[in-house]
């Protein structure tokens, strides 16, 4: 499979295939949205405010820190909005043995999507079946719970090419999502990344992709999403969709 | 305990006990040194780089990201040189389970430090108990490796009162050192806050301070150092004792 993967990166980088299908907008935008809540010094009470919200307004998702996946299931009950949490964030230097441990707690604690954090050192030292044997294995333990797995790529620190074999492992394992930042770091989302993602994944049907880190205003949103995104990472998410509202009631 | 705690914390809070011995510096210098690697982007090249440096220097310590502690380990051999990692970090917000899982993991690959941040928004919500019983549960895994514990509070986040409170709880939960910062946060060690740590936790024979965060010159090193700091974590190692041997050499 990796040599696979290998050449097709290498083929990509000279040339990424075209998009041959509209990046289309579908509402409600709210669906697009996952609330996040990453702060260290966020409490249990703001983390209750987080999932009424979220509730209220139907996001795809809230986002808490692992230690309140259990507070946060418990005020998301069974409303249909998603518990996600984090795990190998935000560095993603965990072996993968310590990824796979807290995994597992936190979908024993109530979570159903967690974003991961590749070993960002091991893709860029070429260790590209190290990473391809950690996101197979997260994959099969999110997904034996029903869960969705994206893959954070921190596409700041990574090269051209760096970029789309990480996309194209992240494919090749099975899954759910690539994401482009843990908003953390010294960038976050752009429509350069985004579009690259898309295009090395393929329509949003076969993989998703995740734009955060510095998306704040609706304008963010929207380019993200004509980019090929089809979920959004933010902490600002209310702001987001208020200002959407507006401008739906003036158009 | 706890209400034992919470009183000497609002006595402390009133007025700090004196410092009743002098912050003498006893050299070497590397002995009071972890040097640090805990870029997302490290690689294994760079960790054994790293690891040759500490052995060659002598440091108290290498701390690299979890994923390397075995090749930090191999590299750093029977040196005498401590291979330290981290737990919960950078941001503290695992739940005790997850970083209780992550250090036997750490521990079994040969780390004998582990660097723990706590989790913030317990201490800022007034969970003291939960904060307690989770230094403690880290202690006795530590411990019993014959390893030390080290207590990140991440003082740029704190009140005052929190700041006291939390090096009492890690005091009375048994940790070795406590540490004024990750290094990720908004700001990293100051002078004021290793005062307050040496001054809450008492002499260095009883318990450590470790200053961490910002620490890129041997001024800032000699300045923890005076305010009562035993260890210093840095990623500029090399340089801080290029200039020592320098200021050496020229007095």
């Amino acid at each position: 499979m990796l040599s696979e993967i290998i050449s097709t990166a290498r083929e990509y980088e000279q040339r990424l295939p075209r998009l041959s299908y509209p990046q289309e907008f579908v509402p409600p935008l709210a669906s697009y949205l996952d609330c996040a809540l990453h702060s260290p010094d966020s409490t249990p009470a703001m983390v209750q405010k987080l999932c009424e919200e979220a509730v209220a307004h139907q996001y795809a998702s809230v986002f808490v820190n692992p230690i309140y996946v259990t507070h946060a299931r418990h005020y998301i009950g069974s409303s249909g909005v998603h518990v996600g949490t984090v795990a190998g964030f935000p560095l993603g230097g965990f072996p993968t043995q310590a990824k796979l441990a807290e995994t597992k707690i936190y979908l024993d604690m109530g979570a159903d999507e967690i974003d991961m954090v590749i070993p960002v050192g091991m893709l860029k030292s070429g260790e590209y079946q190290y990473v391809l044997d950690e996101i197979q294995q997260m994959g099969e333990v999110v997904h034996e719970k029903g869960g969705l797995l994206k893959v954070i790529l921190e596409m700041v620190l990574l090269t051209r090419f760096e970029k789309i074999i990480g996309c194209l492992i992240s494919k090749y394992a099975g899954a759910d999502f690539v994401k482009t930042s843990t908003g953390f770091s010294t960038g976050g989302a752009t429509v350069e990344d985004v579009e690259l993602m898309r295009r090395v994944v393929g329509p949003s049907n076969v993989m998703g992709v995740k734009a955060a880190g510095g998306i704040h205003t609706l304008d963010d949103v929207m380019r993200m999403i004509n980019a090929g995104a089809n979920r959004l990472g933010t902490r600002l998410a209310k702001d987001v969709l208020k200002e959407y509202q507006q401008s739906q009631s003036s158009g």
